[in-house]
């Protein structure tokens, strides 16, 4: 299963994305970077080695005053000290001379290495490397002295730092140590156990000969001066000599730096015996050192981290080999691929071959998270998604519930919507983390509802009762696919069915969002300066006590003065009017001026709102919390901002209207639906067959949006439920029938009928909420959903001249014309589906719905199962199509960081997908 | 001067731009790449040797069926093969692995390397390439025809090619050649004279010993089927050898066709006598690669195309030197800076010495471009500046000198503006490809008019003939100024003082575009629940024909049947109620309803689209000649959209009002304005104070606009007329004050004259424009010229935590805390304006413009020289002030590719930059 925006390179949005994490887990300002997440960025092949912290000190002012400097440091990527600016660079690609490496491996091949040194002190290690040297003992004191100098580190504070000079610099003294300690913002983002290694680099007129040292300690100490946060010091690199033409220690100490930084070398060089080994090293490095040529690329030119690192696993493989030609095939990659995906059937889609064996497990897995998943839902990541969803359901209920509401014989009114449409997804904010995916539901199943509904009052069938049959069949049929382990079949609803089936839940949401808007402006008409005569008037009745007959029949003795009051209080507003009596009356009586414009105006800015807030996450203005709640809760505060609007002019918009009392909202019937009602008995049976039809639906419904949820990507812990969640719909589904609420088929948490409780207790303050407001934020749903999935990117490359397609990796697999065609099959489908929701023939959708898995399967006569795998997915069967290509053993024939790699660009964390179906 | 841009190293916006712009000037299809564009994008430096096309053909099929296949291309960038998709990849910046670079070297410099090679044909040529092998004379045989076999080559051809199949290949045949040749879209775009490289690797089972050879042919020949493009062919390499662990072929083709495609190695190989030399432009190749560790980059992430190459002159220069160390300090890359930019004194500026020296020199320089002035409006792309113009000026006549109609004491209505007005600027569009600056002028000179008017009227003064002699003394004044060459004095305007004036005019435009929405609201006010009663009534007189009396003495004998027919009749609407001879009356008579809030929605839908399709250039959709379009009509559309919208509700919206007949609006008055009035003689020599007031504001808008205009980055070809600007000024002062016209300050073009006449043709057309349609146009070019200058990033970097904040060369260098005092310090200088423009002192505020320059002066105690050249420009007298760090010669310590090689990161071509000042 792929993420829908798995293979998007794109340069904006995705880059932006990389940037704000990276920097995160960069040296900058930012959340702590822990060991765990480290390990997982592609380290976690080579070893768990502490981390290491890396910094380089440069000897600066030679010759009258000498004083070494922080001017760089690495963890993940390097930092430049700015020493005008006096601030850090961003973290930024290293990029290297290849001189300087060079330079670097002949130094340190003449140099001293000490491998294992038990020095105790810097004094201790400055006296062994010296030792080693053929000084003066006049130069050799000197020496020592330069070297356990001081260095200017630059300490960038928490906070705005804007009242400092431009010489920001602080002498870290051993007496200011603690202070700095605890305010340096670095030393509380390193994990605990994290090393330090110090790099020291610089010209020095004294020295006759190069002075290269690099020292392993056998056990880490603190430097004390040396490094800029107090961490135990494993590695101690040397660098000084003459200052000679064509040989920069600085960029030599950079190079050590950059050596350090990288995981493979520090892997060897911690375990590398002796000078040798170090080398080798050194020279693996070299051979897999990406190289840019200097007329097409600017050394000075900073590269922001990339997306994804490249892994160490198939670095560490490749050493075995070189790059090897063109040969290897795509199949292979697309293998790989394959492998990297999760279409590797995961435990809970395994067959029992048990009845309920599917049911059973799942609940066994899921048993031992129970506790955890209400205290999951404590934090406040949940506040906000619980917020979304509950608009998401008021909204529902409005636009479906509503309507049913509307035609009054219908089944539900606004409060059933309310008590009965679930407040769900709480529950699967289960980690600390993990994306916000948020899947408000209702949608096509409130569709098939009015369908049915429809359809019973066209066959004078009595609803309620007729509706309960249906839900006991879907009931049975629920606990049959249970039963049966149906869950399985999960695997044939690939991409492409996903894909269909959120595009028209989309699709439905936008119709019916504008739909309404037009509804609401044609309650409120526009007077045109064309239109009927305007004007109100307030008619008060005759003595006789009849208007009507007062304004037919003309009464003689009717007092002129009394026809002058009439004149006067003809002025009189309708509310007034009827207050004193009189009947308004005249053709602009009963329309409200500027409602039409106005609610057009609050539609419109909800949804811009909404959406503008959304998208201030990705923004660089603001910190980045305040940014995440503004995007977290955007269509709340759309919804704020709308009521604010309204409330500011007062106008008479229409609101949302929930009752407060608690009673069925047709009257007469009571809470618990008859069983027969006025139907003939045989209905009951005959509710099969559009049970059926609600069956199916449901089920494509249920699993689809528990497919998307369980996805690798995720990193879900607590495993899926597919059986649980079936039974747990088929057992509500009997429970609403029964009681006339509205069907709701995703309840995996018990959160639903708190918050149903909040709902009712909440319903006062809604009254304030415009409707246009609403419709708005329905819009930006149906709009959000719709632009989430991979579908749309391909509908825009129809639209996009070659040259500036973005580099996505399935137009660099499969011809472009094939993804037009695969895209254009899949827009006739989707309007196929519209055309037939739009007709008679609605009720059978569900069916049409399930043929989306037949015409993928079909597709399968036009499309290779390379081309189908980088299009969509592979279906079970298909897999083994995949040719091998006799490759044996596969991973010796990986080409070293070449075109395979491409599969590591899958982003790590998924960006916000709201999927509302 | 620096561009408003200039450091923006922006990863969104300008990252796009480079895409798209090197795309174009890549190999896909796009416009024509031209030699002189070719050579300015840095390769001037190192020859004018014709452009190379190198072609990498490899050998696939290896052992049942060999056949040569193109796989990848390289003019500026490497384009790969899509094998699978059968399309080109965007060009990207080429990677390679260190080994096969190493490999390639090995392989050179054992085999064979002709230079001067003097084949006349493929044949030729590989018979003489395997004569210098030790082969069997049945391998040589198997070889060659290997060798004259014709390749694959994966033609693009124009149009979208969606009907292809999955296997693109063509085999191009002798016989499909010139329809081939003439198909192939890359044979337009190369320039005259360009050369061919034709790279053949591959693995070659029958062979015992790696086969390389190098030829470099005397006189380059179409070698026919090996390339492509039919071009003459300059380089031959082929590399081919039995397959061995660890030697790719593959990426020994591809490095032999990167270093083929280096400027530098170019230049070298093409002057090489013999392989030392080969090998050594090999070598400096590899000693200015740029590495990238492995654990930090991933090799198959293709980095786009970069903003800017290299500078190849720096190249030459760094050969001589290694890099060296930090020592060079940020004074001397100042100084670079400085010298790179253009405030070195252009020829314009340059001091005569002598009475109207200046302009004599001016009109010298101008007179010869004179015609051709003319034939470069005539450009299509002048047709959107002059209709965006036109605009601006309509716009003005609505919130400048409709303001003043509206007090209809005033000088000048809507016509007077619209003859007034100027359209300008179509003669600024004097080149094709030259950025749309567009320069709209008369806010600030309409402010100060618009005050002066208050001021004469708070006086009782007679305003024409006052505001004669004011122009008088305004053209005197300008005329002096001419003479004097005041316009050296641009100097000091730096772009602080820009951006100060700029800023202030923009404010003006937003808080007067929503100021007169506000005032539109108010006239047609909203019709709140709560608000005096509605109702309108239609008030009949009775028969003694006094309607007031009518209702105040009783009328006994008031016949009941009159009043019931009133009571009837008062239903009718206001306008009918006239015709038919009654009084409409009642509170909502005289509203109109929906007007206010239809008008917001058509003020906010202009404004979002005109934004809209402003960014529409950026986006990735459509081709670019329709973005282009979108983008440069963004303004046309949005109003035309607006004008539609009303048109299709119908609905009374206040629309532009344009008279019809050719007359004076103030009722009385001639065209010719008479020079006393009303007034007393000695005002025609007070008017010299507000007179000197608006010299000086018209001097700084005029010449902060010819400075912008100026920039050496619009490379303007005719050179500036700073003083020729100001005469004709001066004289045009002269004349509107004469005719009571508005005063109009930037006349450079006869364009204008002829505009006002399709000004007033176009009078019919316009009245269909609703007023809130062009407030939206109004908001948006205040909008669009405020985001347009450094001064509004600087503001939002208060506003953005350190590690978002994008990477601008002044970041770099100047302590952060000072960017934001000097962008504090900018704030308060335009509150003060604001302030004082708001108050009755606001007359004097030219005095305060010119203060600008004051403050700015007195920055020099607050920032040092190098703070301010990074953050703003320097004024004359402190360009000595820059420390010339004793560096001599200065070029030989430029540190190779290192830092100040960031000074090339200036936009080539500037973004378009509307400012209307």
């Amino acid at each position: 299963m792929k993420l829908p925006g798995q293979e998007e390179f794109e340069h904006s949005s995705a880059h932006e994305n990389v940037l704000a994490e990276e920097l995160d887990s960069g040296l900058g300002p930012g959340p702590s970077l822990g060991g765990p997440s480290d390990t997982d960025n592609g380290e976690s092949g080579v070893s768990k080695d502490p981390l290491l912290f890396i910094q380089l000190n440069e000897l600066l002012g030679w010759p009258q005053a000498l004083e070494w400097r922080e001017t760089g440091r690495w963890m993940l990527f390097e930092e430049k000290l700015e020493v005008d600016a006096g601030r850090w660079s961003a973290p930024h690609v290293p990029t290297l001379a290849l001189p300087s490496l060079q330079n670097l491996r002949s130094l340190l091949a003449e140099g001293i290495v000490l491998l294992d040194c038990q020095a105790q002190s810097l004094l201790e290690l400055v006296e062994q490397v010296i030792s080693g040297e053929s000084l003066s003992p006049e130069l050799r004191g000197q020496l020592q002295a330069l070297l356990l100098q001081r260095p200017q580190h630059h300490i960038q504070t928490t906070g705005i730092s804007s009242c400092r000079g431009p010489n920001a610099f602080r002498n870290v003294s051993f007496d200011e140590d603690t202070p700095m300690k605890l305010q340096n913002p670095l030393k509380q983002k390193l994990p605990p156990g994290a090393e330090a290694a110090a790099v020291l680099a610089g010209e020095l007129g004294f020295l006759a000969q190069p002075l290269g040292a690099f020292v392993r300690l056998r056990n880490p100490v603190v430097l004390e001066p040396l490094t800029e946060v107090i961490l135990p010091s494993r590695f101690f690199c040397l660098l000084l000599g003459p200052p000679t033409l064509g040989r920069s220690y600085h960029e030599m100490g950079r190079a050590a730096a950059v050596l350090l930084s990288d995981p493979q070398f520090q892997w060897s060089v911690r375990r590398a015996n002796n000078l040798h080994d170090l080398l080798a090293a050194l020279d693996a490095f070299l051979q897999e050192v990406t190289t840019l040529p200097p007329g097409r690329w600017d050394r000075t030119a900073r590269i922001p981290p990339p997306k994804c690192l490249p892994s160490q696993h198939k670095r560490s493989l490749s050493e075995l080999q070189e790059v090897t030609g063109l040969s290897r095939g795509s199949a292979a990659q697309a293998r790989d691929r394959h492998h990297h995906g999760q279409h590797a059937p995961s435990p809970e889609l395994q067959r029992t071959g048990r009845l309920f064996g599917g049911l059973v497990q799942d609940v066994r897995r899921k048993a031992c998270w129970y506790p955890s998943d209400f205290l999951d839902a404590l934090h406040p990541q949940c506040f906000s998604a619980v917020l979304y969803i509950y608009l998401a359901t008021v909204t529902n209920a409005i636009t479906f519930g509503g309507l049913l509401g509307d035609a009054t014989e219908g089944a539900q009114g606004v409060l059933e919507s309310f008590l009965g449409t679930a407040v769900a997804g709480a529950a699967f904010c289960l980690m600390a983390g993990q994306p916000l995916t948020i899947l408000s539901s209702t949608g096509p199943v409130l569709v098939f509802e009015r369908l049915l509904f429809s359809f019973s009052r066209d066959h004078s069938l009595d609803y309620l009762p007729f509706r309960l049959w249906v839900g006991i069949w879907v009931a049975t049929f629920c606990l049959v696919l249970v039963a049966t382990e149906a869950s399985l079949l999960v695997r044939y609803f690939t991409r492409f069915t996903e894909e269909g089936f959120c595009a028209l839940i989309s699709l439905i949401f936008i119709y019916d969002a504008v739909g309404k808007m037009l509804n609401l402006i044609r309650a409120y008409p526009i007077q045109r300066p064309g239109s009927p005569a305007q004007g109100c008037f307030c008619q008060f009745p005759g003595p006789g006590g009849n208007a009507s007959e007062w304004t037919s029949t003309k009464h003689k003795d009717t007092d002129v003065l009394s026809v002058v009051s009439l004149v006067n209080a003809s002025l009189l507003s309708p509310p007034e009017c009827i207050r004193q009596g009189g009947y308004p009356r005249g053709p602009s009586c009963h329309t409200v001026p500027d409602i039409a414009f106005f609610s057009l105006l609050l539609f419109f800015t909800s949804f811009l709102c909404a959406m503008a807030l959304k998208h201030v996450k990705n923004s660089r203005l603001f910190p980045s919390v305040v940014r995440k709640v503004f995007s977290d809760f955007s269509s709340v505060l759309a919804i704020l901002l709308g009521c604010g609007l309204d409330a500011f002019l007062g106008l008479a918009t229409p609101k949302l209207l929930v009752p407060t009392e608690f009673k069925p909202t047709l009257p007469g019937r009571g809470w618990l639906v008859s069983p027969f009602g006025a139907n003939p008995w045989w209905l009951s049976v005959a509710a099969a067959l559009p049970a059926l039809l609600l069956s199916i639906l449901i089920f494509m419904d249920q699993q689809i949006t528990a497919v998307i949820l369980n996805r690798a990507e995720y990193r879900l812990q607590k495993g899926a439920g597919f059986h649980l969640d079936l039974f747990c719909v088929a057992v509500l589904m009997l429970l609403t029938s029964a009681l006339g609420l509205p069907w709701e088929q995703r309840l995996t948490g018990l959160v639903v009928f708190i918050l149903t409780g909040v709902s009712i207790f909440l319903a006062p303050v809604l009254k304030f909420i415009p409707m246009p407001v609403l419709y708005g934020i329905f819009l930006y749903m149906g709009v959000a959903a719709l632009s989430s999935i991979q579908f749309m990117k391909r509908v825009q490359l129809l639209l996009m001249p070659t040259k500036h397609q973005p580099d996505m990796l399935l137009l660099r697999h499969v011809p472009l014309s094939r993804v037009h065609l695969f895209t254009a099959i899949q827009l006739a489908c989707l309007g196929l589906l519209w055309i037939i929701k739009s007709t008679p023939a609605a009720i059978i959708f569900p069916l049409m719905l399930l043929g989306l898995v037949g015409v993928r399967k079909a597709l399968e006569w036009v499309f290779s199962p390379l081309e189908l795998l980088w299009l969509d997915e592979l279906m079970p069967e298909e897999e083994k199509n995949i040719p091998e290509s006799g490759l044996e053993p596969e991973h010796l024939f990986s080409r070293a960081g070449n075109e395979d790699s491409e599969l590591m660009y899958q982003p790590k964390t998924p960006e916000i997908n709201i999927s509302v179906n």
